[in-house]
């Protein structure tokens, strides 16, 4: 007899699949927000999925974590308060806790189940929430932002995909309020989808941060599990430059951010380039 | 009635997958040395498939075959003299042309069934063949690399997986009669899968290609549809350095490729600098 296989499979797109060979489904629920479920893979460790949407996995997580954190985070000389929205498995605040100069990090989380499956199902992702400076405040991040003008240095957008309760993260009125949100030299980057399959997406959002703040760039990281693997980060900064005004690195408790690795992400290759011209 | 959906699964290792929707099987037959497929898929449209794997695609191709091609001949002042082992498909080679000091590229493939697929199903990725200083063999590569001491400015190694014929293009042996067939200012590139998830691989070739050639360089390139999006290329060189003796672009006929894609490349993150370390 040949032993069942048990397989995750993620629809990337209608087209595209990624799968996962897994031990055994560890959670399942449908929360107030979203489906919510946790699979424990073979290939990644444990598996993080929120409307049948990869999120985040054990073996994974460091890149898009560190990668989120660490660029906006050393391009600003002093960040004292930052502002994490979505976010909810707490490895981008795990990482922004990491610089010694916060003395506040507030984690906008709509769903507080996301918080407390990470608490129980990603422990070590989940270990930032246990900083003294972290305050968790489970809330709409876009209200949040809007009722908080010029209070914040760093603001991360650590969102799920522009379906569902993040389509609103990804608007010019959103980037505008986030602009509002921002002290008069503070700077945000949010998580901003595949070059390679969603074109129209990284354009736009590029655009429209572009029409909202001074200076706007974009920068890249490898993310396994994201659909083609390679991920889009887009900054909007008031004043600080990612590359002229880069900090030196603040920790070496890092797996893929290194100083060199922050100045070469924003090497573009040139079709990159060239969707960003418009 | 729903209607019947058609999908390309590929097991990238026994615990991922990558799954294409395709529109149709273009072509499938037994060769000498492997099986053959060509799928039209929706996502990537025309995909090569040897023995399981995926080869090439017509949407991505173009990142793998440039960076296999542009990086080495870019790193060698003057090549004239350039052997493409593998590379059936024409991608490479087709780079490779591209540079006006070319006086012979010679392909080294050892199944003429992927050539002549590639002209039917791929030609735009085979069109480098037309160039008259193209020399097709139909040959073992290993053996025309031993039997060819002395004699090629770059040598670029592109090859399947390692496994089934391509085994052999992964060992110290072959390093050391690529070295032999180099000139004595030569250099060459291999393909050598994704720092991710063939980590001993990747640290195995490193320490194997730097027991052999005085300057040995790992870089990066985004690639889809390898498995994690995260794929590794191998440098030995006997004279020339990538960084230091970086020359101008010789063409602007590239969608990934810059002179600065050239130098990012090379910058590799933390876990992958670890890796490399043995």
């Amino acid at each position: 007899m040949v032993p069942a296989e048990l397989w995750f499979t993620e629809r990337q797109n209608d087209n595209l699949t990624i799968g996962l060979r897994i031990r055994k489904i560890l959670h399942s629920e449908q929360t107030e927000y979203q489906t919510l479920d946790v699979v424990e893979t073979v290939q990644y460790g444990n598996l993080l999925v929120l409307d049948g949407c990869v999120m985040t996995t054990d073996k994974d997580e460091f890149v898009y974590h560190e990668m989120i954190a660490h660029v906006p985070m050393h391009t600003h000389p002093n960040p004292k308060k930052v502002l994490v929205v979505g976010g909810g498995d707490g490895g981008a605040i795990r990482e922004v806790v990491k610089h010694p100069s916060v003395e506040k990090a507030v984690l906008a989380e709509i769903d507080e189940r996301v918080i407390e499956n990470a608490k129980r199902y990603f422990p070590q992702i989940a270990q930032g929430f246990s900083d003294p400076r972290v305050e968790i405040q489970v809330t709409d991040g876009i209200r949040h932002v809007q009722e908080h003008p010029g209070e914040y240095d760093v603001i991360l957008v650590d969102s799920t995909d522009p379906v569902g309760p993040a389509a609103g993260l990804f608007a010019r009125d959103f980037y505008q309020a986030v602009y509002n949100a921002l002290k008069e030299d503070g700077l945000f980057v949010a998580q901003t989808e595949s070059p390679f399959v969603n074109q129209d997406l990284v354009r736009g959002v590029f655009q429209d941060v572009k029409s909202v703040f001074p200076i706007t760039e974009l920068y890249l990281a490898y993310v396994p599990t994201y659909p083609t693997g390679m991920w889009s980060f887009t900054m909007g900064s008031k004043r600080y430059h990612p590359l002229r005004d880069r900090q030196p690195a603040r920790t070496a408790d890092t797996r893929y951010y290194t100083e060199a690795v922050h100045e070469a992400a924003f090497t573009l290759p040139r079709f990159v380039e060239e969707l960003l011209k418009g």
